[in-house]
């Protein structure tokens, strides 16, 4: 066969990789079935063995997207997931505690993707390499485990536009306790169109995206809460608390609750993926630099994670009375015994990702991102001269 | 400051991150050290955080090097290594025992090179995250692991030529146990330029390059070993066992191995990076496709490896006088009772990476290979009319 035709007819290929496990198992099959569903066009070539080839131009009419000066992104905010500790690590931790395989491989897949689009960058893969679980413990949840972590994988890059490469070692040997997952996420971006913060100033509106739920963060405090309170994660929900929960939930993560949603459901609801949102708004300001910064928020919650949107010369003015804070935050607060402050700098409070946008484009931005699904929008603060912190008032 | 001069002016920028430990720390700034050894002009910024910016293509004349239809190719053959088991977790379990750190980051960086430059690709950076250890053993390495591991990383993207991004969670925290290591690599490859097989033809030549010793496989059986003999992997070479090991070192193991190396350096010299010794040859020939056929040797050794550089329409006749088998592989295979069969489908027997070359070239490119540093290469075998199989004559 000639190179060209074969490229052609490989186009719409599947990048699958379970070399370590028995080729042609159910397990082998659903994870390929799972990756297919996220393969994009620009995915070159089916692959039994890694590496995975990827187009990132098309000289083709069709995909016509040539980049001037394409700048690649990475991002690997989980790194891995292989123990229990701070951070992701704990998502991990309490994912494995309620069996939530499908949440975790979202999360982890949403967490680095919102790190390449608050850059301004268009998402292209997620590289995600799901190793053997550990020896010593015994306890192996099986092959299951792989092929749930890999349909979250795939549920967010079908709902970021992005492509999937899945990389399963030994896939059968995943243990209970080691759960070894590492998530990539690559992007590019046209060189002029970084958005760094760096042109960031005072006067610039700070606009608030809605989480869908604890973001993966403040969980530590979460599981300190579920012991003190013996909180049966796997329990549906019940009586009062659970009624303010319920209500507490954003839109798409109360549509996705069952009635019969356990306490585990909504605690791990997986970050929302801001991908489509933001590449949506970016694309529709092609010359105009109307997005200065942004930040998806995350460990530290708004005083954390917002000064990566803007310069160490202003300050963030937030207005809490701005937008509603979702009731479950105030019940974590409540029963984990957490002061104000640290409740604001431990959880996201409602607002997932933060804009920083020109003043005369506020409105227009806003209104764009409402029209997305399940998407609320906030005008939470602004910018003032200061030293690159963020006022709570 | 404006935008443009900005850019120009942080070009030669750090990427590094080591936002959860202590900034300012002697392991930090050793860690940034290690990545600003590595860092390549196009890099784009000094970042503090992920994710980071790497452009792929200039328009100044100085780097002009523009891909008409540019591929990715992205590889995690590592995943990662935070627990013992098979593959390269046991090359992390091995250099844990002998805190052999610097040549586990050198083999995890040179595992994932070698994968893409089989592929025909120009290796542009390795992403590494080196997470916080696991709870429960309470055993903590402290933060030199992960200035040892960097350093180990940033010598093989430096002589891969290519750029190194780390993040370090938690660097504080690392266990002796638990040592979780993610690393992916990105290169960049011209659609017409991959090299994938399919092109490899009945009479075409394999080349095979010298390996630097047991390239991270087999180890399973040198673990065995070891503990059979009751070796002390921390012991100098003393006893002629030693100098049959030390006569067996390839030339560059053996100049970097001092009078008083030890065991542990013989059996974990780290994976040699082909990156450079490829790229050569690859650019010698623009137009002309000589090389159809590329893998590294691996798990399976060359009955296990081999095929991915040939259709399976193929197969491989390799003549086993051709080159020689450095004495380590029969002192191991000797004192582990390995059979032949059973040595050549677990070792690389001293070849690191295999070429399907056209004959007419076969020489010339032999040529070009045999004057790189530390670099032998033998004709090993030749395509036949088969069915994907591998032929040891």
């Amino acid at each position: 066969m000639s190179r060209s035709s074969r490229r052609k007819s490989d186009r719409k290929g599947v990048a699958i990789n379970a070399a370590s496990g028995p080729s042609g198992t159910s397990s082998a099959e659903l994870i390929a079935h799972h990756v297919r569903r996220a393969c994009t066009p620009r995915v070159l070539e089916a692959h039994v063995t890694p590496p995975h080839l990827f187009r990132l131009d098309f000289a083709e009419r069709l995909f016509k997207r040539n980049y001037r000066d394409p700048v690649l992104v990475t991002a690997a905010p989980y790194g891995h997931t292989a123990l229990s500790g701070s951070g992701p690590a704990t998502t991990a931790g309490l994912a494995r505690e309620c069996e939530a395989y499908e949440a975790l491989g979202y999360d982890a897949a949403a967490q680095a993707l919102n790190d390449l689009v608050a850059r301004g960058a268009e998402p292209l893969f997620v590289h995600a390499a799901l190793g053997s679980g550990g020896q010593g413990d015994g306890a192996t949840a099986g092959p299951d485990v792989a092929v749930r972590v890999t349909k979250g994988l795939c549920e967010a890059c079908v709902d970021a536009g992005c492509a999937l490469f899945a990389d399963h070692a030994a896939a059968q040997n995943l243990s209970a306790v080691g759960l070894p997952l590492s998530v990539f996420a690559l992007g590019v971006c046209e060189l002029r169109r970084i958005v760094d913060g760096s042109e960031a100033e005072a006067g610039d509106i700070i606009l608030g995206l809605t989480s869908s739920g604890l973001h993966g963060e403040g969980l530590d405090a979460v599981r300190a809460l579920v012991r003190a309170v013996s909180l049966d994660l796997s329990a549906a929900f019940a009586g009062p608390e659970a009624k303010t929960v319920a209500e507490a939930l954003p839109s798409e993560a109360a549509a996705s609750a069952e009635p019969k949603a356990t306490w585990a459901q909504v605690l791990l609801a997986p970050t929302r993926v801001y991908a489509s949102d933001i590449t949506t708004v970016l694309r529709h300001y092609r010359v105009k630099h109307v997005i200065v910064g942004m930040t998806p928020i995350t460990g530290g919650g708004l005083p954390g994670s917002l000064p990566r949107a803007f310069g160490n010369k202003l300050d963030a003015e937030i207005d809490r009375q701005r937008w509603p804070v979702p009731p479950i935050f105030s019940f974590l607060a409540q029963h984990a015994g957490l002061a104000d402050a640290q409740l604001w700098n431990s959880f996201n409070m409602g607002i997932g990702l933060a804009m920083v946008v020109r003043p005369a484009f506020a409105d227009s931005i806003a209104r764009q991102l409402r029209r997305r699904q399940g998407q609320d929008v906030h005008v939470i603060g602004r910018l003032v001269p200061g030293t690159g912190r963020v006022r709570l008032a």
